[in-house]
């Protein structure tokens, strides 16, 4: 299945470092001495570990089971902790990730990761090979139910700090979204879940729910079908143009309404009824999935090409997929009709 | 499970155009005015078109299920035959396709396709933004079975023609190759496959199979992981260093020995016994085909993103595949003794 062009392997640059697994989990991830608990970097920390525990009790609570957990520490500094439930009695497979990050990249890294175009050209203008100082922070979650009817959910919020390099003083910025991915429609599932984030960002800015509604449909795109990923939610990047405590105040109200957002439709959901069929058309949908991800999806593709702990990275992999050539739902079904919200984005409230 | 940098979707050109189904599939999809039958375009064609009647009915001959085909021309000229059999007797999925794309593209995916470093260094040095003209034809093949003692085949030939562009003479060269992904490690499979290959190696030239044996290993590299997809067999690209016509009879050669080196072991295999366990781990050896295709693989990411057909291309996804979180094969099992293997590549003739 391979187009006629084909090179050479790319060669990959594995950079961040080796993983010594813990289990003590250290107060903080930062560095204590430079990520005073008066820096957005050790606030930002402490908020993404706290919505860790607070969703994982509220997911354990639904499917009875735990979350099995894995963390670990860098001798560069930083770590994560990752925490999964495979197999369990409502999810398949759901994950909730926190990471904390810092060393130097690569001047294109930089360029890579800022998706600031006014900041892309002055880094390629700044030139030179000297290597970037830099702080990540990040939590992320993907969380696929078993039962076709309840939908998969997608969330990630980080932080990003640059040094100043090359006459570029420091940047900083917020980034984040949490996105729904059903295998049909169900109006009302739709309007809880958008609603449910237009109200966390009326709190915050008016203009945020339009823009960042437009920006999640335009960034969960699959390209190559012309096709997004699911039905959409918020998706914000760069986000620096105000006060850091003000955007951090949002994003705290973002991770903070996943659950009240995203639960009440697998609860709803979880034990509906379902066909052979049925079954078959959640599976192939999560082979678009994962098409997404490996293709395009920048934290993913970045993650497996700079070092990132790959099982960390990949635990967003439903636990199963498939892929059935030519697959075209029958015009008039219901399949067609999520198809045809996938092609045009629909507004839910 | 996204790392923490997530940026911008990357915007993509699909520049190839759109296709038009027919039922007569024409006798050429190359130019008849300017592909005589004395060109290399002409002949490959008539090659691959050959090959993909053979060896398709050498598939059916064993699974006992026709293959449906799928045959398209383009406005803009040149077309393709995709031939799948899914949900098979044998096969879960077994796809060959044959594509005769012209036309012209961008310099960036001029130096992507030539692979060629001195090429490449030339093509940059000349500037511009003229597209080149170019054309290409190939064959190539994914063939997933159900039974998983039996292995995953893949096979892709081709040939690349570009015109004069900007100073650089125009350029032809051949690529291709054969490898095999089972999901253990069977001896006497392995030395029948490679040494099939060796043997069609060493009737054109005794430095080919060392070369294109480890060039395979190279190329089907999963670099997040460290390890190959399987267990290689002979790959070579810019092929172009004797007569076209000696390369042809190579590259036939190649493409006209699929069936005996690879279809005893299907039917040695396919009846085996198997446990869940096995099947499971088939199941998880498929998703890691499917991340090497998606994130590496050269042939599938230059067709997602420049517009080639998305069902021919994904045809070489399996049907099923399985993520599990952290799976770690137990010491000393047989699924160590694969994973060892394909983190070093081994000789087996």
């Amino acid at each position: 299945g391979r187009a006629v062009v084909v090179s050479r392997a790319a060669t990959m640059q594995r950079s961040i470092g080796v993983e010594n697994y813990v289990t003590e989990v250290p107060l903080t991830l930062t560095r204590p001495d430079l990520d005073t608990p008066d820096t957005m970097r050790f606030r930002f920390e402490k908020m993404i570990r706290e919505a860790q525990n607070s969703i994982c009790a509220a997911i354990e609570e639904i499917d009875g089971t735990k979350f099995r957990q894995d963390a670990w520490t860098r001798k560069e500094g930083g770590g994560g902790i990752t925490r999964v439930i495979q197999d369990g009695n409502v999810w398949e497979k759901a994950g909730v990730n926190v990471s904390v990050v810092y060393g130097s990249m690569p001047p294109e890294a930089y360029r890579a990761a800022s998706g600031n175009p006014e900041l892309m050209q002055r880094i390629k203008d700044a030139g030179g090979s000297s290597r970037v100082p830099f702080f990540a922070a990040g939590i992320s979650s993907v969380m696929h139910p078993k039962n076709p009817h309840a939908p998969t959910m997608h969330f990630n919020y980080r932080y990003f700090e640059t040094e100043e390099w090359n006459g570029i003083p420091g940047q900083w910025w917020f980034g984040g979204g949490t996105d729904i991915t059903p295998n049909w429609i169900v109006e009302e599932d739709m309007k809880h879940f958008h609603g449910s984030y237009k109200k966390v960002c009326d709190r915050h800015d008016p203009a945020f729910y339009p823009k960042f509604k437009k920006w999640c449909d335009e960034y969960f795109m699959i390209s190559h079908r012309g096709e997004t990923r699911g039905l959409g939610g918020i998706f914000f990047d760069d986000l620096n143009d105000r006060d850091p405590s003000t955007i951090l105040a949002f994003s705290t109200d973002c991770v903070n309404s996943v659950v009240d957002a995203y639960c009440p439709l697998v609860t709803r959901h979880k034990d509906d009824a379902y066909t052979e069929e049925e079954k078959h058309w959640q599976q192939v949908r999560r082979g678009r999935y994962v098409e997404f991800n490996l293709v395009y999806d920048r934290g993913t593709t970045f993650g497996l090409k700079t070092g990132g702990r790959i099982e960390s990275i990949l635990m967003s992999m439903p636990l199963t997929s498939r892929w059935e050539y030519d697959l075209q739902p029958a015009p008039g079904s219901k399949e067609a009709d999520f198809i045809d919200a996938c092609k045009v984005p629909r507004n839910w409230v």
